[in-house]
C-alpha cells in the first residue's frame, strides 16, 4: 500500500520549486520518500522498510491505532477553540497535572514547542519584571525570533550573529567535553557557579535576570546529561536573583528517560522548576504543546491585563489525542520499555566503545541515548565526517539514525518508545559492521555522498511493535 | 449525542483550577459548553443548537465530513516531518500557489498564524537587513512576543506598555472613524502618506524599515476595509525605503471576501505583496498555517546560513486536511456563497441602519461584515455597552456573535462559509427585535450579566448546510 501521487523525481522538483529552501531534507544527496509508517518502522514508496531510531515525535509509535481513533472520532464530533467549555480540555489538564509536582498546576495549551517556550519567556518576564535570560551553550529552544535569540545552536550558524545584550550563555554541563568533566570533584556546583557568575555580571551592568532556561537533557546540544544536583543549585542562584527556572521538556519528556515521567526529575525529588514546557511527543505528531506553571506565575500573567488566547491551542481534537497518548504510554508500559530497552541499548553501545576507539562516550537515560565519536580519546577530536558516514551507511541498510551536537559527531538515538531489544541489536550490529569495515578502509568525508542502493529491504527477524 | 464527561459546574471548576486564567471563555457570566458541531451550527450538552456567526476557523463548516475523512485516513497512514519527501506537501504547496500571483511561489508550512507572522518578520529582516516594522493602529498579528510588539490591539492592554523603538504605528485606514473618512477626496493617498511620514521619521533617527505589515482587512481592529489603492501606495513607499510588504490573510483569506480568493486582491490586480501569511481557515480547525513569499526573499533567507525547520509544519496529515479544505471550497462554491450571502447580509443590515440610529455603519466584503454601533452618528460615540448587551441577548436566542474593534462596539460577522440567507435572516431579525426593544427599555451596562435561560432551542425553518 502506498500513497504516492508523483514519481520521486517530480516530488523533488516540486519541492525545489515550492518549498522554502531553508527547510532541509534528510539525506539530501538521495532523500527518502516515506509513504506510510507503523510502530518504529517507516516504509518508502517501494515498500522498503526502515527502522526508525530518530522520530521521538512518534512517541508511542507511528500511526498508533488508539491515537488515530481518538483523533478521528473527535474531529467528527467537534473541533473548536477554548473559549467554549469542553471536558477534553480540563480532563487533559488534570491528567497532565497528575504527572507533575503539585505546585505545577496551571496549563496553557499551544501548538508547538516554539510557542510553548516563547510563552514561558513571556510568563517569566511578566512575573519577574526582569528581561534577561540565561541559556546554555549549544541550546536549541525553537524557531520563533525570541527563541533564536536564546538558542546558541542556531545563532552560531549566522556569519554575522549579533547576540542580544539581554541573553547570557552559560557553560553546557557536559561531563565529557565541557569545562568540568567526570574527573572533577563537584561538576554540579562548578557549572552552577558559572550561571551565578553570569548573574553577577548582568547585575554589574544594571541588568536583571528573569529566567534561566534549559532542556532537562540537552538534545540538539549533543545528548548532554547534566550532573544530578545541578538544577537545584542553578535554581537557588536564579531565584535569589528574582528569576524563574524554565525546564524545557519538549524533546525529553513523557517517560522517555524510563525511570521518571519527566527528565527534570532525574535531578532529584527536591527539584521543581517554575515553568515546564512540553511539545513534540505530546500528540504523537499532532501539532500541540503545553506550558505548565504555578498558580502564582499564572496570576501575575493574568494581572498584566493582557489576555492570552491561542486559536488552536487546547482544542477538543488535540486534547483527545493527548489523552490517548497518555493512555497508550500507561497501557503499554512504554516508560518501562524505555527503561529496559534503553538500558539494553546502552550496554550494547558500551561494548562498541570497548571494541572501537572511535566510540568515545556513551551516555543516556532510557530511550534518549548518545554515542559521541572522536578521533582521539584524549584530545576528543570530533569525528564529524565519520559520524556522517555511519549515518549514510546505516541509511543504505534501511536504518534511520542522526548525528547532532555542536560538532555533529554524536549519534543520537531517540526512537519511538515501542523500540525493542531486537531493534537495538539490529542497529548496533550494523554500526559494529560499519566500524569494523572502517578499520580496514579509513573513512573520508568524500565517501558519504556515494549512496549505494544495492541493499533492498532487509528481511530480519524483528518482531513488530505491540500495536 | 453528547460527549460530556463532567457536569458543567465541574468543568468550570476544573478549568479554574488547571487552565491559565488569561485564557477567557465566551460569555464568562454563563459560559457555553459545546459538545458537537456541524456546518454553521454548534450544540451544547443539552442538545440546544446555536447558530454560529463567529467561527471563521471552521471555514468550510464545522466537522466537514470530507475534511474529517482526509485527516483520519492520512493519520492512519503516516504523520511525520518534512525532512522526508512526501507528495501531500508538494501538492498542497502547488495548489496554494495556484491561487496566488505567480511571483508568490515559495511556501513555508508552520502551525499557527503567530508562527507564520513571526517567520514573515524573520524573512523580511533577513532579506532587507533592516529591523524596523510599521504596523497599523489597533492591529493584532499574534501572541508570540515578537508579534505582541507589533500589535497595538494587545500592547494597549498593558498598563505599563513599553512600545519597542523599532516599531512604528501607522493610522488605521478606517473610513468611518479614522483620520480620513468617506468625505475625504483621496483617503488612500492620505493614509499611505502617513506611512511614508513614519518612514521618514525613522530615517531621521537612523533607523531603517524592514517591513510594513497589515491584515488585508483589519479584523480585531474593527472590520476595517482599507480604501482601494492604499496598499499599492504604501508598497511604493515601503519598497523605496528597502522594506517589504507583508499581507496578513490569517483571518480574511481563502475566499471569505467573495469576489476574490485573497483579501489583498480587493486592492486591485496591480497589487502583489512580498509575503503573504495565512492561518485560521486553512485547516478548518486543524493547527496549521503557511507563509508564502518570492524566490528572492526565500533565497536570501537560506543564504543567511541558518536552517529553518518546523517539527509539525507541513506534515502529511496537515497537508491532506489543507487539500481537502481547498477541494470543499471549490466543490461547494463557498467563495460564491460568501459573495451571495454576504451581500444579502449587508443589505439586511443596511435596512437596520435606516431603522435604528444606533447602527452607525455597515461595512464588509463577502462573509466578513461589521456593524458599528454608535450612540451619536455625528460624534460617533461608541455604543460599547449596547454592543455587549446585543451579544448577550443573541446568545439567549442561541445565536453566537461577537463585538470587537478598539471600542468593542463593532458587531463582527465571520461565520463558517456555508452560512445561508436563512441564517442571515434569522440573526438580523433577532438584532432588529433587540434594537426595537431597546427603544422602549434603554440598555444599561448592568443589564448584560443577567442571563435568561427561558429560551430553549429555537425550532426555525433553517435549512442545514450542504454537508
Amino acid at each position: 500500500m502506498t500513497a504516492e501521487m508523483f514519481p520521486k523525481e517530480k516530488t523533488i522538483d516540486l519541492r525545489k520549486k515550492h518549498i522554502g529552501p531553508s527547510c532541509k531534507v534528510f539525506f539530501s544527496h538521495d532523500p527518502i520518500k516515506i509513504v506510510r509508517a507503523k510502530g518504529q518502522y517507516m516504509y518508502d514508496e517501494n515498500g522498503v522498510r526502515y527502522l526508525d531510531c530518530i522520530n521521538n515525535v512518534a512517541h508511542v509509535g507511528h500511526s498508533h491505532p488508539m491515537v488515530v481513533k481518538a483523533g478521528a472520532e473527535q474531529m467528527e464530533l467537534l473541533n473548536t477553540n477554548s473559549r467554549f467549555l469542553h471536558d477534553n480540555l480540563v480532563q487533559y489538564a488534570q491528567r497532565l497535572q497528575a504527572t507533575l509536582p503539585e505546585k505545577l498546576s496551571v496549563c496553557y495549551f499551544v501548538n508547538s514547542g516554539s510557542e510553548a517556550n516563547d510563552l514561558a519567556l513571556r510568563l517569566a518576564w511578566e512575573y519577574t519584571g526582569h528581561k534577561d535570560v540565561i541559556t546554555l551553550d549549544n541550546a536549541y529552544h525553537g524557531h520563533v525570533s525570541s527563541l533564536i535569540n536564546i538558542s546558541p545552536y542556531k545563532f552560531h550558524q549566522l556569519a554575522n550573529a549579533e547576540q542580544s545584550k539581554s541573553v547570557h550563555v552559560a557553560l553546557s554541563p557536559d561531563l565529557y567535553r565541557g569545562n568540568y568533566r567526570q574527573d572533577h570533584p563537584d561538576p554540579a556546583t562548578a557549572y552552577a557557579d558559572d550561571v551565578n557568575n553570569l548573574i553577577q555580571k548582568a547585575h554589574e551592568k544594571g541588568h536583571k535576570v528573569g529566567a534561566f532556561i534549559a532542556e532537562s537533557l540537552q538534545s540538539c546540544g549533543g545528548q548532554v546529561i547534566p550532573p544530578a544536583g545541578y538544577f537545584q543549585k542553578v535554581a537557588q542562584h536564579v531565584h535569589q536573583a528574582g528569576g524563574l527556572f524554565i525546564a524545557d521538556e519538549v524533546q525529553v519528556g513523557f517517560g522517555r528517560v524510563g525511570t521518571h515521567f519527566w527528565a527534570f526529575q532525574l535531578q532529584g525529588e527536591d527539584f521543581v522548576p517554575d515553568i515546564v514546557t512540553m511539545g513534540k511527543p505530546i500528540g504523537n505528531g499532532h501539532p500541540m504543546s503545553c506550558v505548565v506553571t504555578t498558580r502564582e506565575v499564572a496570576e501575575a500573567f493574568k494581572n498584566s491585563g493582557m489576555e492570552y488566547f491561542n486559536t488552536f491551542g487546547g482544542n477538543p481534537v488535540s486534547c483527545a489525542i493527548g489523552l490517548a497518548v497518555l493512555d497508550v504510554i500507561e497501557k503499554e508500559d512504554l516508560q518501562g520499555n524505555a527503561l529496559r530497552v534503553g538500558g539494553y541499548l546502552m550496554r550494547l553501545l558500551e561494548q562498541q566503545k570497548e571494541k572501537h576507539p572511535l566510540v568515545g562516550d556513551i551516555r543516556g537515560r532510557g530511550l534518549f541515548v548518545g554515542a559521541e565519536l572522536v578521533r582521539d580519546r584524549v584530545k576528543l577530536t570530533p569525528a564529524t565526517a565519520e559520524a556522517q558516514d555511519i549515518i549514510y551507511k546505516l541509511k543504505e541498510q534501511h536504518i534511520l539514525l542522526s548525528a547532532d551536537g555542536p560538532h555533529r559527531n554524536v549519534l543520537k538515538f531517540k526512537p519511538p518508545m515501542c523500540f525493542s531489544e531486537e531493534d537495538a541489536d539490529m542497529v548496533v550490529e550494523k554500526i559494529d559492521e560499519i566500524l569494523t569495515g572502517t578499520l580496514n578502509a579509513p573513512l573520508s568525508p568524500s565517501s558519504f555522498p556515494s549512496i549505494s542502493l544495492a541493499f533492498t529491504d532487509l528481511i530480519l527477524a524483528v518482531p513488530v511493535c505491540r500495536h
